[in-house]
């Protein structure tokens, strides 16, 4: 804060420029594609800049100018975060630095939307996440972690058919969670997980980070299958960041 | 790593000793009362020398030993834990820096004993911090997060008569929440939070902060009541710890 508001300040002031950055943030699409789709731009940057860097599961693209107010920088900057905009469509899901749990807290709230979870293999963290936020209590119906099949199938309804012929990490267990979740909550949404978060539990055909993600609606009942990697953490957080971006796209559409 | 696998092996090979060093974690005392009770034994430290730090809602002591083995350093600590043992009685939780969350983790599998968590004001963060362990799928068997009152009556069969009366954050719902969601589940331990964190939905008698936690096994039900401080995350996080000491001395005893 120091620095912000006194130093930077001082040091604009000596020099008559400022500078001015914003950032875009980006799922669904790694960084060595994301820097590929880009290569012209970044290749080619002076005045603004663009840097693309890492974060948990995440690629954020800071876009910096050098500019004598606010507004010269934005201006300057318009033109590469319109052309960003347009090649990366839907994985480019913020332009002002919003964190993506964030957002669907935001969305919902602005959208007066309910919301139900029905979590497995993330045992919680959307919920927890999804509450850290105050005015969560408007959006969020409730949450049921169904660790064990008995839970799934006595809280959401699943069949037991489905889990003995599909097993509890399945597009079918995924759709009848989510579907579950909905009827008996009242939701206008319910989002489920479920998945492989290891290190134990994979099967010839299921490896460790098999992870499925349904979404429910008025609109109907998607599901979503990814492989993701990394350990337990890696997983169950990249598994977060997916249901979110499904959930950030029904409330976009 | 590298300090501590080859520097320090190599600095401790030149001087012939050894720093050995133990860290002891304690919950529901404050730094200053602590050090209140330790004052003695801090005031005449010198080898080995106790430390108290506080990281979010916890104080760990530090004891360090300068001595010519891991051994040696050991015999010489003993006797300043086992003192500090005996004055914090069952605030130590742990002499081997075992933070809480694994600790009841352990505790649970070691016990074969099952878990289920009906959740308000934690939104999700046990069930979370708990699943986070590998081999949590052996002891969890489901959490609720019930932040609507339907829910709480859906899914645990609170009493609409007791929320009306008292309600949601009060101890008539927090037992009633743990013996539901015990009874529904069949789990060996119910653990429930309700709570105001913040920063709306203080009362008069109900400041935010004001937290509820009950917890419900075969030797029947408790509530414990307490003030936290701090914003909607520390009150969130503290709630977490508050709940996670209270299942490690119902699973201690």
């Amino acid at each position: 804060p120091m620095f912000d508001n006194h130093v930077m300040p001082y040091l604009e002031s000596l020099s008559g420029v400022k500078l001015v950055s914003r950032e875009l943030r980006v799922l669904g699409i790694g960084e060595a594609d994301l820097t590929y789709q880009l290569r012209d731009i970044i290749e080619n940057q002076s005045n603004p800049t663009l840097a693309p860097y890492v974060t948990a599961g995440e690629v954020t693209l800071r876009v910096t100018a050098l500019a004598k107010s606010e507004a010269e920088g934005l201006s300057l900057m318009q033109p590469m975060i319109d052309e960003i905009r347009l090649r990366l469509g839907e994985h480019l899901y913020s332009e002002n630095g919003e964190p993506l749990q964030a957002l669907c807290a935001r969305l919902l709230t602005e959208q007066g939307k309910t919301l139900a979870l029905a979590e497995s293999c993330t045992g919680g963290m959307i919920a927890s996440a999804l509450t850290n936020f105050p005015g969560s209590s408007k959006f969020l119906l409730e949450a049921c972690v169904t660790y064990s099949n008995d839970a799934k199938m006595r809280r959401l309804g699943v069949q037991a058919d489905t889990l003995a012929r599909y097993g509890a990490v399945s597009p079918e267990c995924a759709l009848e969670m989510a579907e579950g979740m909905r009827a008996s909550s009242g939701a206008d949404i319910a989002l489920a997980t479920t998945g492989i978060a290891g290190p134990d539990g994979a099967t010839p055909d299921k490896p460790v980070g098999t992870v499925y993600v349904a979404i429910s609606s008025t609109a109907g009942t998607q599901v979503h299958s990814f492989l993701q990697w990394g350990d337990r953490g890696r997983i169950r957080y990249a598994t977060v960041l997916s249901a979110c971006d499904i959930l950030r796209k029904t409330l976009c559409t």
